[in-house]
């Protein structure tokens, strides 16, 4: 069993990712942290809330910071032609969700949890990676104690998409980023080389909705929003970037990874890039050196990685 | 017959270039432009003077500035490693040549060209660009009266060579690079996407060598130091950066192409990375927008490169 903290702004693939952690036989959810990126901090924190009571999952909720890490970083308005008004696909969450949050604020709850299981904890952190830099910064001892860290995030061999250098995620908080990716923990990063490949079309989202129940069907119902958006851009379906993350926790086989130290560029017209040195190649010495190496993936079975998502949520409850 | 000015800091790949624009039966070099970068102007310069008066080429020598185009930048050693003290390879080019040099500087030299043949002019620049920005910031409408401009230099679905971001050309001058790329001028970049696939082998060379002659020979000669510094990286032979670039002049059926603005990240750790925002690709404003849309190599026909090079420098002068 994989013990998972999932951290996540949902945000429309995150609430099928995170129907995945839930449903997944082979992952025990410790904990959701809530981080802003998809919408602002309430409205992920209340999503999250909301898919909780709605899918009855036990895990709970810990709220995080409303800000990047650098406070002074300028504000970008919420994708909400990607995610609508409410993060969800505008289904008309009610602003009010009578489920109680953990007292704890994100980054202390990934400590606290960590600390409680030291070796065990894998976090899968599909946001920006605010609240995993703040726990960083508050007790720096904790990367050892974790067992593995896979982001959805950054974009390698390939351009971003919220600019020609960077990934939305990273590009939020690439001051954060760049502290998650070279602190001394094992890091995983699933990136858009590998997300956009993996799309799920209308059909297979229908047939899920069919076989996997209530749960499945609220999934499909928030997702219309999403799909409509991304036919812009890729032909029939919805790129399910979040839950190929969580996939890889219970599949990395499907993954093929190069390993190397990572940076995250900050500031100028790249802030946001993340850039990889990889082992197999030397350099003059540079400030990708004496960082530990991390793995990103650079190639997926996507139709391996779709069959299993959709044999995970679309199971009945 | 393409008009071609070839802005050179040779170095050893440089000869071969520079051999296969004095050979190839539809080029006419007019021109040899000298830029810092393989070693300093001083060294570069002579070693093209050298090489003009020992292959007999006609075209004249103009010698370009010995510093960055912002000359606040810090100063990089010379890669004796790979191109040898006297920056052929130590053959023992003497320091004196008895030739003489264009009395321009080489951005006026190419201004006055370019003038002079309005519209036929390739420019194919092989070192750091800073002759070409200084040309371009002294007579800026000289962009739309040049045919061509063939680039070795940049990295963009690959890492670079001098840092995990950037290639050497770029990062000797990314200031230029920047000046060079988002200019009104047709720019084709021939980058390590592509140069790297290209690599001649140690027999190749020794074919080319038998049958070129004397000119051949030499040109075998001074590679043998390039080719024991490569020995580290790739298994048998010289990666041949500059001559790909000139291929292409001739023959830009053997590279497919990429276009879309491009940008040069100029300062921070990506300092003189090399990003393309892709015409097929949409994104929020950016700092890529309303630039030209320049060509990338994205692959290369390399067998096909390598005997259009061993054809044309192979050939008895």
């Amino acid at each position: 069993m994989h013990k998972v903290i999932f951290d996540t702004d949902p945000g429309i693939d995150d609430a099928m990712a995170l129907l995945f952690l839930h449903q997944h036989p082979d992952i025990d959810l410790i904990g959701i942290t809530t981080v802003f990126g998809n919408a602002s901090i309430e409205t992920t924190t209340r999503n999250a809330l909301y898919l909780k009571k709605t899918w009855n999952i036990a895990a709970p909720v810990a709220k995080g910071l409303g800000e990047t890490l650098d406070p002074s970083r300028p504000h970008v308005d919420w994708p909400t032609a990607i995610h609508g008004d409410d993060g969800l696909g505008n289904i008309g969450v009610s602003d009010k969700v009578d489920v109680d949050l953990d007292p704890r604020p994100a980054h202390r709850f990934i400590i606290e949890t960590v600390r409680a299981h030291p070796g065990e904890v894998t976090i899968v952190a599909v946001g920006r990676m605010t609240n995993l830099a703040l726990a960083l910064k508050e007790d720096p001892d904790i990367a050892v104690l974790v067992k593995d860290v896979v982001i959805m995030g950054g974009a390698f061999d390939v351009p971003g998409n919220i600019t020609p250098a960077a990934e939305a995620n990273i590009h939020g908080d690439p001051d954060a980023a760049d502290v998650t990716m070279t602190a001394p923990w094992p890091v995983t990063v699933v990136g858009l080389d590998v997300t956009t490949k993996t799309v799920m079309t209308r059909k297979l989202m229908a047939d899920i909705a069919m076989t996997g129940g209530e749960r499945a069907t609220l999934l499909a119902k928030i997702s219309q929003f999403y799909i409509e958006f991304y036919e812009q851009h890729v032909e029939d379906g919805m790129v399910v970037h979040d839950s190929c993350a969580c996939v890889y926790v219970v599949a990395p086989h499907l993954f093929e990874t190069r390993s190397g130290a990572i940076r995250v560029i900050c500031g100028g017209i790249a802030d946001g890039q993340t850039i990889q040195k990889p082992d197999s190649r030397s350099f003059p010495p540079s400030p990708w050196d004496d960082l530990p190496s991390q793995s990103v993936c650079t190639s997926v079975d996507a139709d391996a990685v779709l069959a299993l998502i959709a044999k995970t949520i679309g199971r009945p409850a």
